[in-house]
């Protein structure tokens, strides 16, 4: 029996392959002369986060002021870019007390989010950093050419509360040349209107190990290198043994030779797929496929399924960043050794 | 501006729509004599419970241990039944305390599981009652043949601590005749061994007003139909204004004619598609596809999008029961009106 002391099902996380997968990465940096800045969405503790600073980050990213507001709580965190456009004066306010808390920078991708964090830190006593976020091609956020970024950059530098501090991207995978080729333009348009370039910042973990191909950009933003999951696996970024993240789960039927199912469902390793085929490896048995997740049952396929019922069985998840979301706590390990429940800070935290 | 009180994203419940959602299957039901027991799994919360009691429901529904606790915990609620195969001592030893609170009933599809609520109600005052869980076609949990039924029935009744009380599915959609067979069958086998047959559960929102249609049914378990979603409008069980449940998102960015971002990702609509195109419907915008989630952005493609930075939208997700579990907290109102949030006392209660 694994983990019989555990209740199931529990998100596991090994510390031990955690930390090595930290200061692997942090490595790999700084013999590139790259600052990392990670990205607390995937474990959302802020034990990690200073973990990740201690190995040398520079600061930490967040998606939400929610999440930073629950990262900086416990102290130790001092330094933390908000890439979303924040909006509305209710989020302004909080971001206008955060700023008085840390170093904080956000990002703006259009005149109306500038107008707004303008007008909430008029009055601050320094201004708000303000990076641009450019669509270097996944079509998300971000303006669309340089020649945008350049005119956001000045009307950013021309509004009060506000300053200009460079340029963010959520960059396409695989695309290593052209994002060069589009923050390289960007900053030299900016550079041409007199404004410094200070921080190019890009990143995402399917890229992690040819972040020195933008040599452009001076910072990495990663989340999930973490933990690692079954997409990061199949793309040949990690192996199953850098994988942090597990859903320990318990086989509460056996209806057939070749079906079993578990009490971990679509609440627990929620339905991402991520392009993958089943909903997760179970650890040692890659003959099983998880082939169907209801809310609180995952359905499992095998030649011979071979599973008893009561067993405890472990489950890399497709995306390790949405299953720890779905836990009030996760369950610290080293190895086989249980360390006990942490609750997940900024779970949930999506405003 | 739609509510422009509510801080984004947020998961807005119409109690006004829920409240006639619960009232019209209530009737549907006692019009044809059966008993209704809703599945909480949908709203998590008490207070919902409570008024589908009020309606005339006989009881509730929960998946896990950890529901069942945090929904009597309000009081008002005093009959529970656990459609789960438990296991463990640990979740074992609060079954046996939930028992002492509440009318209590579980399900079972093996010995093994029996066999641990045996030992953990031998001493009871009062047998723990067990259906038994049956495969009619959903390939889930369930033994897998009417004589399966019989054998686990017979056993059930051989055991201290637990009484055998009827039948339970989770039946394939749609396939009414089948089911009806199964359990009439199953009935009969049990009943020739001298076991009556007190209870037979069926259930699920895609099939509710096809609840008639499997006569030999006691009861009928429903969660969605509280809320609905786009699957159960796309199956034509529910209109539109059925539904109860939508995501209040802001737009953050329109970086083209075509495209626009909201702040609502897969950590609030989540990945459910069930077979749907795109993450939801835009209320009053069925141009628009909700193209693409990321963790905490989403995706809006139209011809034309036509919507401003700042803008409040509403969206009514794929799949409501998973939505209102990504949140702390849900906004109840009343067609326009705003009535405060309520704690979704039953989240994240996976074991």
């Amino acid at each position: 029996m694994i983990f019989p002391d555990i209740d199931t099902p529990a998100v596991l996380v090994d510390l031990d392959i955690a930390e090595a997968n930290i200061d692997r990465f942090q490595g790999h940096c700084a013999k590139h002369g790259i600052a990392v800045r990670p990205h607390i969405k995937t474990h959302k503790l802020p034990k990690l986060a200073r973990r990740q600073l201690e190995a040398g980050a520079i600061g930490i990213t967040c998606q939400k002021v929610s999440e930073a507001e629950a990262m900086i709580a416990e102290g130790g965190i001092d330094d933390v870019l908000i890439t979303f456009n924040i909006l509305g004066d209710a989020k302004l306010a909080r971001l206008r007390a955060l700023s008085e808390k840390v170093r904080l920078s956000v990002v703006a991708d259009n005149t109306e989010t500038v107008d707004g964090l303008s007008k909430s830190f008029a009055d601050a006593a320094t201004p708000l950093c303000v990076l641009v976020e450019c669509d270097t091609g996944a079509a998300r956020c971000g303006v669309t050419t340089p020649e945008q970024a350049r005119d956001l950059a000045r009307y950013i530098d021309s509004q009060p509360g506000v300053t200009f501090l460079g340029l963010m991207t959520y960059p396409p995978v695989g695309q290593e040349v052209a994002v060069q080729e589009w923050l390289t333009r960007a900053k030299r348009e900016i550079e041409e209107i007199g404004l410094p370039v200070h921080v190019v910042s890009h990143g995402g973990s399917p890229g992690m190990w040819q972040a020195q191909d933008v040599p452009v950009a001076t910072e990495y933003r990663i989340g999930t290198y973490i933990y690692n999951d079954c997409s990061l696996q199949a793309q040949g970024v990690c192996t199953w043994e850098d994988c942090a993240l597990s859903v320990l789960a318990t086989v509460i039927s056996v209806p057939a030779d070749n079906r079993a199912v578990i009490d971990a469902g679509s609440k627990v390793l929620t339905s991402d797929l991520l392009g993958l085929e089943g909903h997760g490896y179970v650890m040692g048995r890659p003959d099983i496929l998880v082939q169907g997740l209801s809310e609180e049952h995952g359905v499992l396929k095998a030649d011979k399924i071979n599973l008893k019922v009561g067993e405890h069985i472990r489950i890399i998840p497709n995306h390790a960043c949405v299953v720890t979301n779905m836990v009030d706590q996760i369950e610290t390990i080293r190895g086989d050794h249980s360390l006990g429940p942490v609750p997940v800070v900024a779970r949930g935290k999506v405003q």
